[in-house]
């Protein structure tokens, strides 16, 4: 079949909206139609050739919602017309890692995956006879898009694709790094670098559990007001304190550090003030930000020793087709704004301002629709 | 009263017996009859003076046992006649860190400790009205000591002083960073870095859990007989596979990775391999070893972001007056070996001769008695 998609021809080029023939899906695949995706930084990073699994040409997109269409050989956990958020990291339920039950990180795909292709080793996608990559498996800036079944996540037809695209990434991202991967109990003070969409996500997460202090480090004073709205009760500028007293100014304002930091910059320094700001003891630091490759963190063993953990956090620790589910509900029920973190909507033609907006920090989050 | 009691002067210069003036216990301290106690690294290393928080003159010695002789006003957790194990890591159970019940480290005396005085701001040791400071709150290289109530632990009377005073710091380290910090899980694939006194521990701790591999890292061959005894199953020779090949034998011989790894050396490089050795999703890092002053460790933080944690574990992250007893029984009952670790036994008069034999490697642990 024939489907409209954006394609990066190379790095650092702007997406161009192409015809592409799309192969239907093989044994154990979906076809679903994309109704809306996000657009986020790790589009842009894999666009800027800094990533080094990137590979061109590719449709990216890892960040949609759609519906399924149809479905290959022996598929049964979805059929045609059921809603589904694609998943970048998929959800065996069968793999080593699915099975430990330790770790979101299921690896059933993980080599073709990184390779851009299907789990037969080949793409579904040509244009003018050309092969085109897949991207993270799930390519949702194509209107149509192949996945299989262990990576679409089945969820309630009466949510706004155009909103809960953003739960394929952003969303579960921030929220899951509160509930699955630091387990946030109420009344823990939290402190989070980055009051982008990660950030706000981190924070409103904090809120519904209960946290006490939601403190948010940013050097720009503009995203106060937002951060307010969704859950920060203080704001700490490391422009105002000194960067180098951020970490003491979290100890003071927490009186001993913090139980739970989150960064959710991607900027090795903040990591390791988001570790020693947490309390002695027990203060965990979640590091969800991905920092420049090859950058390193450091810290002295000592800050471990007396009690400090030091995690990451991929995909919020959400096992995609469990738990994914649960925040689409979140958001319907009202646990979970959205709608105030998607600040842009537009056509697949004008992706290319998608990208701009975020590089201009204009947006936090822009959405395609189809 | 006087005792007699081993007396570090100042850095780098042996030990020299005195008969120290020894005041009795002040409200909420005890007076112990030191009846044994083992001569640690740590003790070395603040002799060696590069202990930032080292003083001198002092008394050094914090892992001993004896008996309760005389306990000052208001005390009532114990009483004279009591066996009881000293602790450098008090147990108060009324400060934020006890009744977190998240972390061994009470903060209740902590600064006093680090000065060297009792919680009054003095010190109890005198020589030739010369004050001579406390060392961890313990000095258990005097016959007779004063420590706060909340600084010994009741143990069984059955229980001989020349071992268990073992279980005052190495034993609980080891054993304590198994059970308390890691949690290590039966059927877990376990790395130990280094196979001195602390490895040995964690190694017959990782055995009692029920841990499946139990691998030791460690350059020094004539180590592995007796750490096989201890229940190390595999040997890894970084000097065999090559120094920078350790990450990439572990995860071979572990089918992806180490489940918890623990570092027993106190090397910023070998702490770096402890954690790359873990598998991704949920491998687990402890750092026991103390690293050289202003020593930093480092990694990417996309060993994070995959899943692996960086931990620490002071005193084996135990509450020592609730959980050392708890060690002395597993002694008692054969389920943890001291006695083979205990190498060398002398009295105090040679007690300059333990610190040789460990500067030698000769030893594992000496125990002077009184």
């Amino acid at each position: 079949m024939k489907t409209r998609a954006a394609v990066a021809w190379e790095a650092n080029k702007p997406l161009t909206i192409e015809t592409i023939d799309l192969e239907g899906p093989k044994a154990g695949e979906v076809l679903v139609e994309i109704m809306a995706t996000g657009v986020c930084h790790t589009d842009a990073y894999t666009l800027s050739g800094l990533d080094s699994e990137g590979k061109f040409p590719a449709i990216l997109g890892h960040e949609g919602a759609g519906i399924v269409r149809e479905v290959g050989a022996g598929v049964t956990s979805v059929r045609p017309g059921d809603h589904v958020i694609p998943l970048y990291t998929p959800e065996c339920r069968q793999c080593k890692t699915c099975l430990s039950q330790r770790s979101n990180l299921c690896t059933a795909i993980r080599s073709t995956q990184g390779q851009g292709l299907m789990p037969d080793s080949t793409s579904r996608f040509r244009c003018d006879s050309e092969t085109v990559f897949h991207y993270m498996g799930t390519s949702t800036f194509s209107n149509f898009t192949v996945l299989p079944e262990i990576a679409v996540a089945k969820v309630r037809e009466d949510a706004p694709f155009d909103k809960i695209c953003y739960i394929g990434c952003g969303v579960t991202t921030g929220v899951g790094a509160v509930i699955h991967t630091a387990k946030v109990w109420p009344g823990a003070n939290v402190v989070v670098f980055g009051l982008g969409g990660i950030g706000l996500n981190v924070i409103q997460a904090a809120r519904m559990v209960g946290a006490d202090k939601i403190i948010g480090v940013d050097l720009n004073p503009s995203k106060v007001a937002m951060a307010k709205k969704f859950g920060m009760t203080h704001f700490v500028n490391p422009d105002e304190v000194g960067r180098d007293k951020v970490v003491q100014a979290i100890v003071d304002l927490t009186g001993g550090g913090a139980d739970f930091s989150f960064e959710c910059i991607g900027n090795v320094h903040t990591m390791r003030q988001a570790l020693e700001c947490c309390h002695r003891g027990w203060g965990e630091s979640i590091v969800i930000g991905v920092a420049p490759s090859g950058a390193e963190i450091s810290t002295r063993p000592f800050q471990l020793v007396t009690g400090r953990v030091w995690k990451g956090s991929a995909f919020g620790g959400a096992r995609g087709r469990t738990d994914v589910p649960k925040i689409v509900d979140w958001y319907m029920d009202g646990k979970i704004n959205i709608d105030d973190l998607i600040t842009h909507t537009m056509p697949l033609d004008e992706i290319n301002t998608a990208f701009d907006l975020m590089h201009e920090g204009k947006s936090i989050r822009s959405v395609v629709v189809f």
